[in-house]
């Protein structure tokens, strides 16, 4: 999906949610374990029940992984559900040598080879730029590179000023948005640093942020707006727990459509007031 | 495996020698393609051979992961099928914020949920403290954490001054041994970068360190062991290219076991000399 393509969606939908699958096997409804894919049950009820308030749905890897192949299985399953004009997200934040990196794409980006093919992964920055070029290798898909996270610990080295004077996450802004322009590079930025997004603007103001951090952990969605909007939106806002685990009864998919539509109404809001 | 058993093993076989298992179905050889499971055949013969003169395993789960869900079944094989006195490594370079940890956690360590209960995983500190923590919940098991590595890429942030005067990976190192003891924690450092060693001994001279990039990458075992030895060794090196892929003929494991041998004998000289 281009950047084009994205924007258009989110005018269509008046919309920029993105749903995180973190799919929890020891969290979802009871009632759904007598299914097959008890997983994937799941996932394809929260998207019937989202995809017209949300632009992208994010699949948080670990949560697959830590079920063995057969997660694996119900992750290919989803990619395989999300629509197509859905902006598809493996939160997977990857990263290693460049030889080691062509495989994580591969496993990403690669239909043939691992029987899926993402829109897009997050990767972390830590070792540099031969750990980032081989994703952007594949054609038309995007890395979104974490640059400042949403967790406490974002403060032990993130934040770190470096003897330029800067923090490291604007260095990591900085370096990394020479290695490929806005329509193949997105960053994480966390809703709990809205404050500095006005800052991180002026360095990238043509990127597609990813911000997660807003509910759960407690970022404010009306802050992020403001001070990370750009013309073409610019931003992707997660919402993972807050959404698919609003309720764990027998109603969780409409309560979960419930809150999709609850952000969205804001979205549109702002969207309004701010684009 | 605890520190003190690691370091029976080393001076039993005189090795500090760890075997990575980067197997790619596109590069092992071709007559193994007729197996059932290619990539766990060639990890067994490869064990086998090499297992005399290694103390360490480490799978590169990128490369497990490019092939989808087969891909973990035979990653779930060859862990299981690694002598339980050899420490084994997950190298997967995760790091996410603690909730998402926690399932990368069950990911690599929780054998009941995901099938696989490795001794080690190497994890990114780019998100801080609450990305690694959860690892070390585990009880028994080690975080490996990336410092310094082997690739040129590791310019761009891990050796930037930081207002300190010290480099980013000397903080990484400073900070986060205050997380874990040299019990639970080590730390990748890169061969290509054994000038270093010196100094990185000086901040942490008790935690073992995972040395990559010696032979396919260029690094000096002579180096390695010269400034980053101490009294328990302290160091497991890794060689992955140059031993699984050093013959890709039918003689594969032979000529691997030949590589495994030279460096088991080079080791064995050094740690006379160092230890």
């Amino acid at each position: 999906m281009t950047k084009k393509e994205l924007f258009k969606e989110i005018k269509a939908k008046q919309s920029f949610l993105c749903v995180g699958l973190d799919t929890d096997i020891k969290k979802i409804p009871s009632h759904l374990l007598k299914e097959k894919d008890p997983v994937f049950e799941f996932n394809k009820q929260i998207i019937d029940a989202t995809e017209k308030f949300a632009v992208s749905y994010k699949p948080n890897i670990a949560f697959y992984e830590a079920m063995g192949p057969k997660g694996w299985e119900s992750l290919q399953k989803t990619l395989k559900y999300i629509p197509t004009n859905c902006f598809s997200i493996a939160d997977a934040k990857r990263g290693d040598i460049g030889n080691t990196s062509s495989l994580y794409a591969r496993a990403f980006f690669d239909k043939e080879a691992s029987g899926m093919s993402f829109d897009s992964i997050t990767v972390a920055p830590y070792m540099g730029i031969d750990s980032v070029k081989p994703f952007l290798e594949f054609d038309g898909k995007w890395v979104i590179l974490l640059a400042l996270t949403s967790n406490e610990g974002s403060s032990d080295f993130q934040q770190l000023k470096i003897s330029s004077g800067e923090k490291l996450y604007e260095q990591v802004l900085k370096t990394s948005s020479q290695w490929a322009d806005s329509e193949r590079l997105m960053y994480v930025v966390g809703a709990t640093k809205a404050s500095l997004l006005k800052e991180i603007r002026e360095i990238i103001p043509h990127h597609f942020l990813l911000v997660p951090g807003v509910g759960a952990q407690g970022g404010s969605l009306e802050d992020v707006a403001k001070n990370g909007m750009n013309t073409e939106c610019g931003l992707l806002v997660n919402s993972s727990r807050g959404i698919i685990y609003a309720s764990n009864g027998e109603d969780f998919s409409k309560v979960a459509a419930h809150e999709a539509k609850k952000l969205q109404i804001q979205m549109e809001d702002l969207l309004n007031q701010y684009l």
